[in-house]
């Protein structure tokens, strides 16, 4: 089995100090259980601004075989990963992102793929009928294994002193990506992860996240949604955006103005013909 | 930032166990770099048979810290858990999960949640649009934003000494599991995740997986797909399955018949009327 490491209560100032980073003092849960690993997971926050140190030798066989070692539904394993390191390519994938440029500043840029093209050709070569590859259901399953596995990847450069972000804009313009990359048909960008070590001078903090009332139920799901735990959010999440020297502007508003109607997708209100463009049968 | 663990080449037996276990001897990178978490990751397997042993306090608390502090995109937290340790529940959920008595024996199920009621709710009390959820890309989000928590959440619980797996099966019957759950419009259980103490008697071991070769593109997808490298697959996988005294049949033949056709995937053929049923506008 896995080691087990060694675990406390989180009595702990540094528990302490994590969770409430985490949840804000008000909101953060009591009797939360650390080990490294743990503390590692809750002490994460997104990297953008990265140091010119060089990654270490091997960066990307580890962050392949942590990714591999997250579970796969029915061992499908339906992803696959391409490392980007050669500027003008992170360039246009930083375009295709909108001109995040944090994409072109990182050593590395890890394009999470859902593949069902693998499978197709694997059928193909046994003379085997691949069917169930047009139904929506399989791209879900291409999706799930992709981030979990992107996560997974994350979890350990954050144990090797690394920062990443993830980068969803790549699904802005699916297309472009695609052909950048020379995916196949069958083959989405899911998101991007950008590596390198964190610039010193422009640390990232921990951002907060809504309270376990809102996001934890209990046997059923409670929709009853407190709006006492809704406004502790938007006090925690002003007070890290006023720390952080960002526009104060909370949490509902921003969150209400990305899912206002099609305009709000950044493109990706086009999905669908996207996917369709793609070779998916999204039956 | 998050604070660097310890870390070495594997040069170490340790970590050649590990790459050779999760690969194959001949197949196994070389060069991977390993924090005591990467051994973690490394080192996952999937658990399915649970000792009696009680979960320690605090494990939902700590499992969901770990999993909301899991990247979201735009950070609109898309997703939620539902844990579920009573017994008439499990055992509702092993049913729809095609009988697997894992889910009923594990002491703790959680399910995660790809959900946009919340938003939906919090756009409502504030006479504000969220049209934008109706669309695909959407639901996009909230299975990435549930799959990055819950793999978070399976790397803490693997860390505490215990044991989980996920349960993609719940997708078999979507509008029951919702009803089960008390699900509202605009929410899919996406998957479960089983956790309990591992049976001592009956030890999981590290499944392999594809080699390195044909998962990890450089600069550009490489449609080449090397036979050799899936025969080498085969190998390790079948000398996994005689080791564990399972049916001794590969991969490739099982997973073609996984993605046969519609008969092939246990009901989620029809995802896409499920979700139309359950709220989801798929524009």
């Amino acid at each position: 089995m896995a080691p087990t490491q060694t675990q406390s209560r989180t009595t702990t100032d540094t528990a302490r100090a994590l969770l409430d980073a985490r949840y804000g003092a008000d909101e953060a849960p009591a009797g939360v259980l650390l080990t490294e690993t743990i503390a590692g997971l809750l002490n994460h926050r997104s990297v953008r601004a990265f140091s010119a140190r060089p990654l270490p030798e091997g960066v990307i066989e580890t962050l392949a075989a942590a990714a591999q070692s997250a579970p796969s539904s029915s061992n499908l394993q339906v992803f696959s990963v391409v490392a980007v390191e050669k500027p003008e390519t992170k360039a246009r994938l930083a375009e295709i992102a909108g001109g995040q440029k944090h994409v072109a500043e990182a050593p590395l840029v890890l394009v999470w793929l859902a593949d069902l093209a693998r499978l197709e050709e694997i059928g193909r070569r046994a003379g085997a009928p691949t069917d169930a590859l047009a139904f929506l259901e399989t791209l879900f399953v291409g999706l799930i294994d992709a981030a979990l596995a992107a996560q997974n990847a994350l979890v350990a450069l954050e144990s090797l002193g690394l920062g990443g972000v993830f980068i969803g804009a790549l699904r802005n313009r699916p297309e472009e990506a695609a052909q950048l990359l020379g995916l196949p048909p069958n083959v989405l960008a899911v998101f991007g992860l950008c590596v390198g070590y964190p610039d010193p001078d422009r640390p990232a903090q921990v951002k907060p996240r809504l309270s376990q009332r809102l996001v934890v139920h209990r046997e059923r799901y409670d929709a009853s949604l407190p709006q006492d735990a809704l406004d502790a959010y938007e006090s925690a999440l002003k007070a890290f955006q006023e720390d952080q020297n960002m526009p104060v502007v909370g949490w509902a508003g921003t969150a209400l103005n990305r899912v206002r109607g099609a305009q709000s997708l950044s493109g990706r209100d086009r999905m669908r013909a996207a996917l369709t463009a793609l070779g998916f049968g999204l039956r």
